[in-house]
């Protein structure tokens, strides 16, 4: 297929949110390099390996950080599996930055599935600092341009107002952080063809990729939570006739039944945890001495990771809709020309 | 190591809730036969294979069903992935009868995990119908005796018994069905043990495996949701020294950070949709004649599927720590005598 | 897909070579249940699930060999592995009945194999006892017909007969055992579909696929050991134009290029050891005692195991084509109706 | 574990040939980059990338070869499968120079063998050009050291005289090409350790690892063929106890039963074809006009490329070997320091 930089290039600066400074001081422009897999602007069938090289040098500052874990993140963890050889410098592996290598194979999987099966995928924030939409009536159009008037991808002009308030507050507090709920939606999904009925269910799938993100605490298809405080005479999406085909009445399901798609958009949200490094002081362990100390975390931050995750999960759900497309036969393995 | 059948039979009790036929009208008593692996009540290091008879004849009602999808059930994607050739006889494979397997080998899971690293895993309800437990202090001992005292595993009487009302109410309203929220919980998993850093983290493993449950339409790690309202300084839990090992002081993140266990116990909360099967008319498609139709389901049918859904739930997490462990070498693949 | 018992039968049937008693002294007629995937006559999409009944009732005379491996056996092995909790009756899961599955499940694949991309399999004996047939002429029908005529599936009757004398002079000399090579060949394979450029390479996977009969010790596609002693002038088959197609003018090869099928047939050798258990003394050790001791085995044996071992083969060369085809594409992963 | 640059730099050092140039006429200097995984010359648990960057420019030459696929070559397949986007320049992914990437994993396999269990390995050349080597008495440090004495790693100086002529003629023969028949063999591998007992036997997995290399079309274990040619009762390894533990009197089987290692060392060759290119016309088609035509291969190549497949050989083996290391608990998957 045919794969341009562009694309690439597209979706990491959709990443950069270079307006809110609070929310991304690095600004960072990231470089990225395609090692295999592309010829004459062609794949060739072949794995694609690209590289985005870091640019930014490690702070001397995360000296202080070392044996002394942050609460909240993943410092501890590593030391507790790899002992003392992990990478605390910004985060090592669980750093928010993975996120970008997700962000750029998501960019090639966006474009096999528009090129492909038609299907796009979109996400924005439902919910920041506890600040939430008002809409429930937004298409899909509503989301996508959501990203184009910066900068918070959010459907309710008014509610983005208040979230910015919020992070103002959050950072002018010390150096405090939020966390947010994001949702990712996709165009019509091919009826009957993604995912698999039982342990490879398309929800299931779904659920552990955008699980995998470090900041995500949960996930919930469709109506989720409210759901299970609903009637089954309520939650029943009623089946009916649309342009000759069997169709939902409504979506409260989220797009999938049984594990399959089912001919509607697939919907989820995602529950963001707050940004763990906060300049707040905090209590902690020194796992040299093994006393008990106070950190307080004097590197650069994001307010909140949310915006940032929230691609990172409508990238992951780029992929899982590809692997499954190919599992179904809807794309095929091999484009011969 | 030991494999008796009675700890098979133990978990297919807790599966039959016969004090509440509302819960389970067939009050199915299950029999099942180990083909391999098991000699002299010892494993053998081979696999070991259970088979479950069906023993419950298939109703000839079921005639009614064919090619008429009902609201909320996989019917309609089997037929939109399969074709005619799907099976909708008591649901085929998406059946709630389907959970029986994966409580079996969620049996032998767990015998593993307490023989092992002594981990013990339970579960609860910790909403049914809308009604909620009011209490945040139980502890796992409360949860695993929440189960010896009939008919719901809720660890707050008063709830339980405006939950049964609510059951009963349902199931009067003309035969309507609802829903549930399960909590699984486990005692202190090994630190650092358990989870790889980046796409098989143990919370997005957990999540794939609960959302692979029929009726599971979402899941949170410890506060979840309610995480991503708060702030950096009020979600992360404090590092604390506590017999000599660092320590979370509170647990608000449900037992990983980084997708790694750290030595506190896991916990997490499924959203289970209410029964899909009621017995008010709903609106569907006949797919022969393809034009809308109405069907009203009259089988037997639980009014909630919450109860046995988060039996599976702990089911599948007893087998996905397994997995863990034996990966972070806690477990060893052989035990040699 | 239709499935049909009697393809089952017919290729269990194959495997009894009850005309040759000393090759099978059991001639045991296999009785099998399908459990599960099969629906009035065609599969659903769902995993097909079939039990072999074991009926052969573990001689007592099995007691003679606990803990004391022998020779050329799979005992030491799983005694170093799993200690003294492995089953040697009838060699427990290093029995040569542990076939009979390979072969079961190898019935499914020729029939999906058949009824999508059009594709045989077959095989054959090209030396049993040394004894080598002398033609290499043959056809794929010749080898098809070489089981219509018993005892032996060769396709020169002359080394047939020979190679009877020597299973017959071997088993008289005090009960000891034969060798042999066999040959898997397939009718023509689609071109540039199977097979995976780097790792998964066809004949990579048709390797391992094999070698994972007990009895194998070797494998070579085309002329295999033979193209290692040839120039590359020799050895190289030409392309050439056939029916307007690219194809090789010889298939020394074997039917695949850089890991692909390439629309020839594919032709591969597997080399199978003599049964290790033979009635005359061996040496062993005594594993209680830790002393060495002589075993001589008294049970029933096949004088040769590789015409059984050959049909295994076969199996698992259609098992693998199926994966190869579908992950080409060439079969899709559902057959709607 | 500690990591050294320099184990990858002796790796491909061996890989040269420099003093043979009719082996290598480019005796390539091969630079390659750590991208991850390394920190301070330690592992840090986390994935090691390390990339080959290709510093041969790419010749003009090849447009020639373009839609002419050569003989013997991957080139035909390519095109069957991927159609008219494959990379002819060099063989593309088919290209000798892939078994780089397979011989710098395989260095730190290598050393996590030999820090962890304590096992080496090496190969050597037991034949080339049908001159086979004259000595079955060699021991793992005779094989070590053949690589010493360049520029053949062959055990018998006389066979490797003889060799070095055959290759000096073929290559003067108009540019022909021989092939080759290599060695694996290691040293004594932890007794019931690697290796499953069904479908992922050691033979198994490392039959597929060696089939994968290019140039491989045959493998066999211990005495391989020459096994299926004798009586049980020659074949079978006598068990004996040697310092206090059962071990095999003889190896002819190469150090494994029932798919398992047990405590000998693992031995196995694998036959190599010659190499395809060579400079002599060839009869091939045209796939533009669809013609059959000639060609002669002008560019540089190796007149036996089995003296580099037989290091690719090593390197896969010790890559399976610290898998089934790994999957037996005889590694451990981290090393907390």
């Amino acid at each position: 297929m045919a794969i341009d930089e562009s694309i690439i290039k597209k979706e990491l600066e959709r990443r950069r949110f270079c307006h809110l400074p609070i929310l991304n001081p690095r600004c960072e422009d990231e470089e990225f390099q395609i090692l295999s897999g592309v010829k004459d602007g062609f794949t060739e069938g072949t794995p694609v390996a690209i590289v985005v090289w870091n640019k930014r040098a490690i702070s001397d500052y995360y000296g202080e950080l070392w044996m002394r874990p942050r609460p909240g993140h993943a410092d501890l963890a590593y030391y507790l599996k790899f002992g003392r050889f992990y990478d605390h410098r910004g985060g090592g592996r669980a750093s928010g930055r993975e996120t970008v290598a997700r962000i750029v194979a998501g960019a090639i999987a966006k474009a096999v599935l528009k090129q492909t099966i038609g299907v796009e995928v979109s996400s924005h924030l439902v919910e920041l600092g506890g600040v939430a939409i008002s809409r429930e009536d937004y298409t899909f159009e509503d989301v996508v341009k959501s990203w184009e008037k910066p900068p918070l991808p959010m459907v309710d002009n008014e509610a983005m107002k208040r979230a910015i308030d919020v992070l103002i507050s959050a950072a002018k507090d010390g150096g405090d952080s939020i966390g947010g709920i994001g949702e990712v939606l996709t165009t019509e999904v091919p009826p009957g063809g993604l995912g698999e009925p039982v342990f490879d269910k398309l929800k299931a799938d779904l659920a552990k990729a955008v699980m995998s993100i470090g900041s995500a605490v949960g996930v919930e298809f469709g109506l989720g939570f409210r759901l299970a405080r609903m009637r089954g005479s309520e939650a029943n999406d009623q089946i009916v006739l649309r342009d000759g085909k069997p169709r939902l009445e409504t979506n409260r399901i989220g797009g999938t039944l049984g594990g399959m798609s089912i001919g509607e958009p697939i919907r989820f949200r995602i529950a963001f945890k707050p940004t763990p490094s906060i300049r707040k002081p905090q209590r902690t362990v020194d796992l040299e001495k093994m006393v008990e100390t106070t950190i307080t975390f004097r590197g650069r931050y994001d307010v909140s990771t949310a915006p940032k995750a929230i691609l990172a999960a409508e990238a992951m759900t780029a992929i899982v809709l590809v692997d499954h497309a190919i599992r179904a036969g809807l794309i095929p393995r091999v484009i011969k020309r």
